[in-house]
């Protein structure tokens, strides 16, 4: 008998009406013989009215407090979700965190999973019950209520699966898989049937509202099968695994962008040992997330920088460079403001030379200039101007094959497992 | 330095802004000098609120979950006094229920608690935290959470107090003490400095709002001096303990009526043995709640009994005593509805004769019969018609001095513990 661990995020739950029908969900799985663990975020709001609580009483409330506060939110939809089922006629018994022997670290707001101790929820499906867990909380190994951070509770439903051995862990969203591309850019975006965790990660871009890159991390290091798909229809979703199968003549699974993005330069820098680091480090210590760095060549002991920044932190990003002209001597810095970056994620494209080149093809084609060019096994970025990037994104869509209908595979991943 | 335990129901931290006005009482408490533990019910209609949800989701759900899910409740009021005390520049800390040691039976929906492990609470005191912990909430041995029913966090606090081996507990309320009668009721109804756990148990009509049943039995038990007082002001209130002591020509403490009495009368009934525990087992095997019960004299080997029911069980009862006929052959069964027992209560009457005299007479001078009469220890209790009450309590009010202002005590208890 195979065990399924299901995780439904807020908006699934989001009233009781829905509530009711993510309960028949769960009870269909059952009647196919499946033991069945499912971990629920809290109800639609409640997370923000509690915060908003908490804040008319203290703007700066401790975090401590705040997960005692906030843990209460997957306790109320564990305890509703469970008398669902049972309305239903089927027995299931609903559990925090700690109940659910969900141990963190001593950290809270954001603390990680340490260890699970299986062994309570295990004996709770030998009962045969189904099992509701709450998302987003443990505690720590001296009793303190913690919660994970954010996507707290795709990351509980991939911790439990990998201490349970599932065979599956299926995340439940308001879309039905992971797309090609943002299928609201590009009509002919398609479900993908498979990515791997690389790609996955990579593609966090297309993914980070459905699927937390940390869950996929995790997934990553325990071999969990994780499946995103649909809690409003029953598509087979997009099944996340170490080696995804790639479909004929397919190298690029994806394409995302990424907006809001600035180039900063640094002009003319002494070519020293140690500048390069100088420079980093003092953006690091600032806590300004730096992503695509270029150096031209030298030239007459001086060197020329760009690198890419978020739109947020460019004004930072610049003061941080004025302070350090005393320390490592630069003629001056330009920097150009609202950019994207547009990469193509797949496994496939090590093996496949002629990628990039056929990337800087369907850009040019639409008339748009490149401005940096970043590159790794399974991925390359452009940084190029803002507008048209609706026109680049389906260029590149076309471009790779990945408008031509999926035919490669007839089931979906849930008939593959 | 001495502890004491202060407990908050929920209308009193019914908003966000009550809930700062705790927050000041608590901290003034502890700038006394007390090392303070706060026990606190869910906010106003919290849980009246979660009930709803549950019931449009199952009408009929099972009290596990329920349990998982009001718990909720008190666990959000913790938290948010602890940042309300924290945003008035004091170490706080809130505690579940099983993180406060907890231990209850293994029932849902009224757990009776067996043991508090008061370690974790004690160390957090002497941190010098002002330690918050949820009301209503316990946990079973094998980690199930539990609520300990009606008057719960009343029960929560007189446990804690004893486990604490704290000088006081304080029952923060709506009213500001127990009252030699209803003040609604008799205007020149007094505030009582002191009564006994065994007066305020009989006295229960009088107090059960402010204080549960449950609460002073566990208090009487442990020798745990309450005190009952208001949220609002900051008057003395009332100190609950062993002793009580009696004001200067005082032997009746408070007035108490019950209104939706039933006389039940069951005539001509076979004057053999075990007639009485037939019927009466009968009655109890059924649920019905028998209370005073009168056998007038034996004639012609055949008795009459009348006994007290409440409204609510009187057709049932009846119906029971209807299919005992053929088993205790009787007469015929009377009945009169709309009675009322009125009841006094004093520790000082057991040593004074006359008492029950004196309340006689008072009923008769506003030209009022009784029809049944019952005596404990402490307590004399009239059955009577209804109407008028209040005339009757306002007489039986003056015949025993109550109406006079209360000068035996200048302070109030807070000064005497």
């Amino acid at each position: 008998m195979s065990l399924t661990v299901m995780k439904f995020g807020g908006s699934s739950v989001g009233t009781t009406e829905r509530m009711g029908r993510v309960a028949q969900r769960i009870v269909d799985k059952k009647l196919q013989g499946d033991r069945v663990v499912v971990v629920v975020s809290a109800m639609g709001d409640t997370t923000d009215d509690l915060i908003d609580k908490a804040n008319e009483i203290n703007a700066n409330p401790p975090a401590r407090e705040m997960d005692m506060l906030l843990t209460t939110g997957e306790q109320i939809s564990v305890a509703l979700l469970s008398m669902a089922i049972h309305k239903l006629g089927h027995d299931a018994k609903s559990y925090t965190g700690w109940q659910a022997g969900i141990v963190t670290e001593p950290t809270h707001g954001r603390a990680k999973i340490g260890d699970i101790s299986p062994e309570r929820i295990l004996s709770s499906l030998d009962e045969g019950n189904i099992v509701i867990v709450a998302g987003f909380q443990g505690m720590t190994e001296a009793g303190e209520i913690t919660t994970l951070g954010r996507g707290g509770s795709d990351t509980t439903a991939v911790a439990l699966a990998a201490a349970l051995k599932a065979d599956v862990c299926e995340i439940y969203t308001d879309v039905d898989g992971i797309y090609s591309t943002d299928p609201r850019v590009v009509k002919c975006a398609r479900k993908l049937n498979e990515i791997s965790y690389d790609e996955m990660l990579e593609l966090a871009h297309l993914g980070a509202a459905v699927l937390h890159p940390r869950a996929v991390e995790y997934a990553k290091h325990y071999k969990v099968n994780l499946v995103v798909r649909s809690s409003f229809t029953n598509n087979a979703g997009t099944l996340v695994r170490e080696e995804a199968q790639m479909e004929q003549g397919i190298v690029v699974r994806g394409i995302a962008s990424d907006k809001n993005v600035a180039r900063i330069s640094v002009l003319g820098v002494e070519d020293e040992p140690g500048v390069l680091a100088t420079m980093f480090g003092a953006l690091a210590e600032h806590g300004i997330d730096v992503d695509i760095i270029v150096q031209s060549g030298v030239q007459g002991g001086k060197a020329d920088f760009s690198f890419t920044v978020s739109m947020n932190d460019r004004a930072k990003a610049l003061d941080v460079l004025a302070g350090l002209k005393p320390k490592v001597p630069y003629l001056e810095t330009t920097y150009e403001e609202g950019l994207v970056k547009v990469s193509i994620v797949g496994a496939g494209m090590v093996s496949n030379p002629g990628v990039a080149a056929r990337m800087f093809e369907a850009i040019s084609s639409v008339g748009v200039s490149i401005k940096m060019v970043s590159t790794s096994e399974i991925k390359v970025s452009c940084v190029i101007a803002a507008e048209p990037l609706q026109e680049v994104v389906r260029a590149l869509h076309t471009a790779y094959g990945l408008d031509t209908a999926d035919t490669a595979f007839v089931g979906g991943p849930s008939e593959r497992r």
